[in-house]
């Protein structure tokens, strides 16, 4: 926030460095795309409880919460997903701004959309973790009942079935889901973290 | 965020009250809302600049910021107000629910809009503060030349001019700052944080 001086504010803003020593970590924005099922929220929630535990600064940005507050006038039409995508990635920059590491889990098919989230950060500060399992896993688990809705047709564009998932090419991190367990896929985003020095 | 349980987590979500024991203090939303040029951006940055010195996490949405990347598809019609306060208290209430005191320094000029903010927190967790100062000291003031611009008619619906300032029927503060300096008005703002017991 510190870049854009409003009229005379009297003292300087308190810049993102200064946020950053008051936490004593960095701040990043850690998006965990996949498709619904792949296991997005329970690896975000994993980390969050090792960061919460190492007394880190953190934050769950879920797709499902997010739509019942900032983007509940937003459908599933592909305008509406990249606006939802964009809207959430700017939240995600500005707690990544106050020294909060914000763990997006967040479907966001379209690499575009991910690439614009990952163009708006600091460089460094994005980290694209593709939460990846084979869709007849993730229809297999299908924990909220989707998959079943829009096989019968109840539901419509639904990502992986009639609606694209655009696979990410250069994630940080690659989280095979069918095979790691939720808290050994953590780890490895923790790693990153570490290896980033950020915390 | 802990309020939607979403799919299987394998462990609770950390909640709120976690997230406040770790910061140490409690989160807020505090809405400074007024003329351009009553002090707003002024105010809350003084109160920032205590709260970093009192090592509490705070976070300054400033309106000509979140207007450069939240909202910036949003123009200055009623409904784009709107829903520019709408969206601007949402990602208030999320960074409150982190345990983040979030300084809003906005216009809001409809009592409705402020109003459905404050019902969406959790009680005593909206502090609305009403910058005041009479409409000739802010045109005085002009810090950005903003009402020149509208007087000469290049800036259309205006607040306070061509467009409504709805005053607040019962802020938790009112701020003359045609009086008050900033470190005064600031003051206030603490003393009112204290007061909760949220700092």
């Amino acid at each position: 926030m510190s870049d854009l001086s409003v009229g005379s504010l009297d003292r300087p803003r308190i810049t993102y460095e200064d946020r950053e020593r008051l936490h004593g970590h960095g701040g990043a924005l850690v998006w965990f795309t996949g498709l619904s099922g792949s296991g997005k929220s329970t690896i975000a929630n994993a980390v969050d409880h090792t960061l919460y535990t190492q007394q880190r600064h953190s934050v769950i940005l879920d797709g499902d919460v997010v739509r019942t507050g900032l983007c509940n006038d937003l459908g599933f039409s592909p305008n509406d997903r990249m606006e939802n995508i964009r809207r959430i990635g700017e939240v995600g920059r500005l707690f990544a701004q106050t020294g909060t590491i914000a763990l997006v889990a967040v479907i966001a098919p379209y690499g575009a959309s991910r690439d614009a989230v990952r163009k708006a950060m600091r460089p460094g500060r994005f980290i694209e973790v593709h939460v990846d399992a084979p869709l007849s896993v993730c229809e297999a688990r299908d924990p909220k009942g989707l998959y079943k809705k829009a096989r019968a047709g109840i539901i419509k564009n639904f990502t992986g079935l009639d609606a694209p998932y655009e696979v990410p090419i250069e994630p940080e991190l690659r989280l095979d889901t069918s095979v790691l367990s939720p808290d050994e896929a953590a780890a490895k985003v923790i790693a990153v973290l570490q290896s980033r020095e950020l915390i």
